[in-house]
């Protein structure tokens, strides 16, 4: 199968998102085709619910884009899930978000499971998504943030895994929880060192999305109809001919 | 106090929006100065998760500026309370979703209430909403639609009202709900009636917001920072000046 | 409009009387007109269950004796809402309860909230309220309460107004509640200062239930006959001519 | 044991009250004595929130003489609990409501039950009862009621019975409940011929009450003082020497 | 009445059971009979999911026969309520387990209970329980467990109790809990010191599971057939002529 | 990879056995190894909780061997998830439960799913079975039955999946269901047709399950430690050498 990974964050170079498609081919099917892109027309990185907003447009394109061009699923690598009730109005084939797919597996592997995110002022955020991803809310045990020095979670991996380790132990030994969910696609591929020393399973938001991905389309199965009805055929300022 | 009310739908005449105004300044405080602003940019009805997220940026952006000019709170004229986390990220001044408003003032009301909607595509969407009002869910009695011959509710008022009492009373009886939502912006005003023939009583979200903006100001209340935290700065694609 | 503030509180001076009334009109419409008494034929305080019990009937009495009297709602000044049901039954006119009033204001200002209460024995009652206020019960932060000494809340506002920030730091530090509900009428008019020493936004019920007042008078709302209806017909042993 | 139990309708005669003491016998330990009072101070019969708030204060101060005369445990006769949080905080000896209690013994039968009631405006508050009783509110089926000829359930017994078979078989078919809870006190008795017609367990409140006071008393339990704390000690307007 | 009280433990000893039985005859009714077995055929100890699984055969086996013997209540003394519901399947008459019986009990004692268990490995098993209870989830403030030196709680009971005061205060202080419940059934018989030790009441399941089943027995209650139904009649691999 | 499913029915033919292995292994990665066992020492097929019961010795034995032929992940093949947890208990590889599965991956479709069962009698075990999943209960639109003439699904496959279309009808209609999940195992590979004669998507939970075991097996992911720890070391009547 091939799919679209939209990475939400703007300009990253062509370098980066090969590499990232490598590290995600690494858990994928050996027949299932990965691309991802960037945005290129909105200058947004996810930080807040303005940044989702400036961002859904194109993302909506581009998943629009993907069906056209024959892609199985969209995959949104972003825990935030941007533009998700959108895309699958729009779309028939599948649409993953990386929060609702990690959060659903986690449910699978404990009781409780916390959340690691990359700044306090984004646990309010986080805290909600979990009313909205199907999953029994009472089954989120906490939401902690780890201090980045210098903001980028994958200047220095060994000190964001240390980091992650840390505020991990406190989740497991504070909050009493079972399962860690990495909270940023930022941290993809930090999932096993943080399993390795706190002892708990930890899922990866990319890897569970691309997995969902390729579950939903060995099945043959989208998303419903009747949940995410299609819009009303009707003109629209951005219709450029793409949808 | 100045109330700036965003209207998510595109391309109003003046004529209709100054006729919404004496609506909404009919319930308001003899004070209270009545802005309302469609949107002019996006070419959009807000009648799908597609079309909030057409919509955000130019809500957003409208927000912020009124915001600027000395308003004291916006309103989101429409039941979806379209980027209303964005809006409030971004601006110090209360912001009001006639969605949430509703819902709120719906539970002083009575113990379950039903939300009437323009077409039965849009229940899933309207049940979704209550799980991120603050609301608690298991109040929330049912939605029903009503199917609008030609499909606007304003083109025959009273056709509008008779189907909005048939699908109430439904509620009352099969659901047994005890208030009544009205579920679209678009049936504004025609909540006194329905309350008259049905008994029970009606919240309209087009005052339900105007009056909780007073409430608001009056106290000098809003929204919480650590909620709603500032995005933090940097350039975003739309930064046109007014961000 | 004209509103009667019940104040379930014995003996009041007309003087203190007469200061609330100031103190509540600065938050007013221009043009409400509001009434303030307190209990005189039962000599109660609200600090308990029991407390309630003694208050219920004059409470009801009074409410009704208002809407005879033509106010045009009645304010319940306690945060435990006391009598409200049978309030709601007996007239209709709406009858607010500052308790309900302020936490479903809450919710518009943050995801969760927590109330600070006068003493830790008050936890328990003010933790189980939140189940009957409509609002959904997970936003509940937390409720902690500050040991006043003397006991007076009002005696020696500065230092009640240190034990306030104190007691709201924590709940937002250790209970990550966004939003801080003053647990009892005593409190009324300290919001403003907790909110700038804290940084949260404060709900002072009095106010919350004053404005909430105009806003269903403004629209012509009251409570549901569904959910409570008039009380069957019959003599009561309270009958002295009001009911 | 001796069982005070509170029967908080007014002006019930000697002979009604020796003939239910001897019914509630039956199911008794052989050592238990049930003395049953009722009303003589409040001419109220509950069929509202505002009876239960007339009647309260006499209520409270029964439970209280009832502990002074040496009694081991008060049962509120009543599916509305009248009073019952007041009462714990005075006295010390177990306070049963015969709502809580009824409610608890349903969920130790099936998954779900349904609570058949005197008059269909008795609803609301039965659906609101479920949310303090401490069971799971999604248990609760749903709440039906019978429309007696004449009113009273106990003239015409077989009349009664046969409308109660009918509402509980649409509980057990349409409502899918598994356990049916006899909702009005006047009812008591008539279980056994509704389960044997519907095949459902039935639970009559009159006897949950009497066995759950036995069954505190015989492990030496009552409800904690920190749920239910002692008033604070001060001069209450009732306090005719009792108290 | 006579009871059957299946110990799931392997191999007591016949003077433990005797002392069991005369430990729970103290609570009991002066004509209630009490006999328990353990089990004999199944060489386990509940410490686990397990061990319930390797259990649950014998256990339905011999509820089974009790109810051939003409016992009128079966007892599961376990706090897990091991194999509770195929029980329930395959006799008719009353089944309690300790578990469910003493969170509903507990739950009328106070608003928020706590359960005392043996191994923090426990924890999880116990948090679940309570979803499954008929209680509401959110009423548990928390599972805490003691570590007993040498792992037998019986040994050197004055032990247990100091461990099981230390972590009750807990509950009571951090988790803000109302009352206690015993967690397992080797506590029982600690709960009154534990009580007067920390001023709240304490559920002992043994105690709170014997008086439910003589609360069913007097009532003629036995759990519903809808929720519970009969097995399918069927040939299974352990049909030796018991069942 | 090798997944061991273990179907928890007696007696299945090797041919049906290999005819159930091409069905996964045509929805499986080209390089998963699906091998099916059936029961042979326990003669029972999953009807009730008596049946999990008999059942769960001999399952939990086949997960231990099945770890310790090296296979890397095990299925259990029936949507009551027999003795789940103790398998997870007992083996690190990862334990797939059908029905946790298939609620989990419904949730990822749509906001509400129904069940459809074989028979009205398992409709109580299929609610309460949501509250264990991990998925939010209020998720769960209904569970409907369906009466197979001569109650074998398989036999006439045509009438079973009509009749599958009639109530899946019912409970896109009736009870707003966006997705349907085929509640028994023995439906396996009809729910293509059913998802085209409906509109919905079905989730088939055998597949479901395969899909989910690769999903944690190309992640290294399992079960939590801490939610499952390992039962304390010691003899255990069935240890025959296996555990």
């Amino acid at each position: 199968m091939r799919i679209k990974v939209i990475n939400p964050d703007y300009g990253m170079t062509a370098e980066t998102l090969r590499s990232r498609e490598r590290m995600l081919a690494a858990i994928a099917r050996p027949d299932t085709v990965i691309s991802m892109d960037c945005l290129t027309d909105s200058r947004v990185e996810i930080d807040s619910a303005l940044d989702v907003v400036l961002a859904g447009a194109e993302i909506v394109k581009r998943a629009s884009q993907a069906e056209k061009e024959g892609y199985d699923a969209v995959v949104l690598y972003c825990l935030s899930d941007p533009a998700i009730v959108a895309c699958r109005e729009v779309v028939r084939i599948p649409v993953i978000g990386a929060g609702q797919a990690s959060m659903l597996v986690a449910s699978m592997l404990g009781y409780r499971f916390s959340i690691l995110t990359t700044s306090f002022q984004r646990i309010p955020e986080k805290e909600e998504s979990v009313r909205y991803s199907g999953v029994d809310p009472s089954r989120l045990a906490s939401v902690r943030s780890i201090a980045i020095p210098g903001g980028d979670p994958r200047k220095d991996i060994p000190t964001t895994v240390r980091l992650l380790v840390e505020a991990g132990r406190e989740c497991l030994e504070k909050d009493r929880a079972h399962v860690l969910v990495l909270g940023c696609l930022s941290f993809a591929g930090m999932g096993q060192e943080l399993s390795e020393l706190t002892g708990a399973p930890v899922v990866d938001p990319a890897f569970a999305a691309i997995n969902m991905a390729e579950l939903f389309h060995s099945q043959h199965l989208s998303h419903s109809r009747i949940a995410y009805p299609a819009p009303p055929a009707r003109e629209r300022s951005w219709s450029h001919g793409e949808l």
